[in-house]
């Protein structure tokens, strides 16, 4: 199992993708490609005694930064780490690819440099979220504003897809997020969409109130990458925001302290369930091959958890399952 | 100070709004006029031991229910206890209309028995919502799920009015939902809303992403109505989830449970500052009169509430000051 990794993308880059990387080849027994300026990467090693001697590294030229233009990916920097990295991808040259780096420019570089599953639509950014019973997979998360019904159907089918295949779940119960339980709520695009998933062939269970999905009420939540993201951002929001007003309440004085160190089991374990870094990164749904996005503020440890997501990636074929179970192809190949 | 209250609206009516509304009259001085059926409301404030003798009550036939469709208010409900209190607002015979009943029938009925501001296109409902910080105003939390930038700015000025006419806020900041905080993020609707927005007399501070709305960042948060509830049911889902887990993880064991005890002024200020029933209700902004509109679960304490809003929301002038500041009639009465 050969994992291409950016060196360069997102905000701690690139000592703790580095560290992530060497982490991720010991526990996870991968093989690293290194993309990225090698000179930098070396100094960055050595100066933090990170052991990359098992790591190749492979040479880029610009980085992608988060106030460059998605575009740029297949425009003006074709040379950067991400454009590389992907481009090796594309080539055979490694089983999965993951970076930190803009999410945009992901999604465009996925599409047009590894390419769309044939008839996949769009490609979606599939964000698993925790839940207070298990987690779920949100998508799209934000790698589509505008949206078609047949996208969100899409979404549908790749998610429950990755449900089965990574976690495990027999029959994922696909939600359709929307303003209200009844077939006729939300804009037309969500009235439009919930009349295709009706007709699928995976568990759809209907619109499901963003109320419900904080507790776990489906394992597939389908989106636009507008409303998505809204969803992933008022959650994790509302998670910090709730999680740091507690954290003051124990902090008070020494009975609070005291309180807080009575609790500790369940506040650990709390933590670690709502723990995004926990889940690694979010896959790009509906490419040709395994590409993940970490979290933009990866340390060390989640970037190591994204590393697993695209070893888990590769290892179960996601890929082939959602190749297999388009209905569209199948159809037409029926009909030759 | 005279408020009309649909008495049977909502998940507990009419006991919970009877109670609530004899609250509300000895607490807040305020007159209650009653819209139902006479006999029920009079069995069951007897039946209760509620005291309704100092309120009036105006006999109505049918109720809204939540299976309804919004229309039924102006069609084949006129004579709906929603209806008819709407109708006596219009009127001129009270000051202020609350019901728990159905959303959209209110959104409706306010429309189109109480009618609309002059220059307002479309009435949106205000939620007030806690953050980490200071309570803030969300708008539209469900009235309209499509919506114009010329809606979204609209809606804009309206939140500015409430926050500095009834929480007091000198120079409240307007946020715009988004999913980044750049001017080009977002959907058309939401780019176009921006560039109006940015030229606008309020303190506008660009695009606020949802992850920093519960932080309290924003005075007024500005969304499309089926963006704004979702960003209202993502946090009221996440909150009550996580609250449930960290009652979950005090209720342990022995230890756990005198954990809970050491902090338990914390717990009471958190849970006061993150309860919704404090707030009352949400406001239907944009209305020549006040018309609010209670949880469909409230209780007497949260029915209550609302009544305070109702009260707040016509002794602070609320609609006038909407009225004159609507930038649209000032700058054609100029050209007059």
């Amino acid at each position: 199992m050969k994992v291409i990794v950016d060196a360069f993308g997102g905000d701690n880059a690139p000592v703790e993708i580095l560290k992530g990387s060497a982490l991720a080849a010991e526990e996870l027994s991968v093989q690293i490609t290194l993309v990225g300026n090698k000179a930098e990467i070396k100094k960055a090693a050595e100066e933090n005694n990170i052991d990359i001697s098992s790591m190749d590294i492979v040479e880029s030229g610009s980085i992608i930064t988060a106030f460059d233009s998605p575009m740029t990916v297949i425009k003006s920097k074709q040379d950067s780490s991400m454009a590389v990295g992907l481009s090796l991808l594309a080539d055979g040259r490694g089983d999965a690819f993951v970076s930190a780096g803009s999410t945009g420019a992901l999604v465009v570089g996925g599409t047009f440099i590894v390419k769309r599953i044939k008839g996949i639509k769009r490609a979606a950014i599939g964000t698993l979220m925790p839940s207070a019973e298990n987690p779920f997979i949100l998508l799209d998360a934000g790698a589509n504003v505008e949206c078609t019904p047949e996208f969100l159907n899409q979404f549908a089918i790749m998610g429950d897809i990755y449900m089965r295949q990574i976690m495990n779940v027999a029959s994922p119960r696909v939600g359709l997020a929307n303003i209200g339980e009844e077939e006729t709520k939300g804009t037309e695009l969500y009235q439009e969409a919930y009349a295709l998933m009706k007709e699928a062939n995976y568990n759809f269970i209907g619109n499901i109130e963003a109320r419900d999905i904080p507790y776990g009420k489906a394992d597939v939540v389908v989106a636009d990458g507008f409303t998505g993201n809204i969803i992933l951002k008022t959650y994790e929001g509302a998670a910090g925001a709730l999680g740091g007003m507690i954290k003051a309440m124990f902090k008070k004085n020494a009975l609070t302290m005291l309180s807080a160190l009575l609790v500790k089991s369940g506040i650990d374990e709390f933590k670690s369930k709502m723990d995004y870094k926990e889940f690694g990164g979010a896959p790009l749904m509906g490419i040709t091959k395994p590409v993940i996005k970490a979290h933009g503020s990866s340390d060390a440890r989640a970037f190591k958890n994204a590393i697993r997501q695209a070893k888990m990636f590769a290892e179960k074929n996601v890929v082939a399952e959602i190749e297999n179970n388009l209905p569209i192809p199948k159809s037409k190949s029926n009909q030759e």
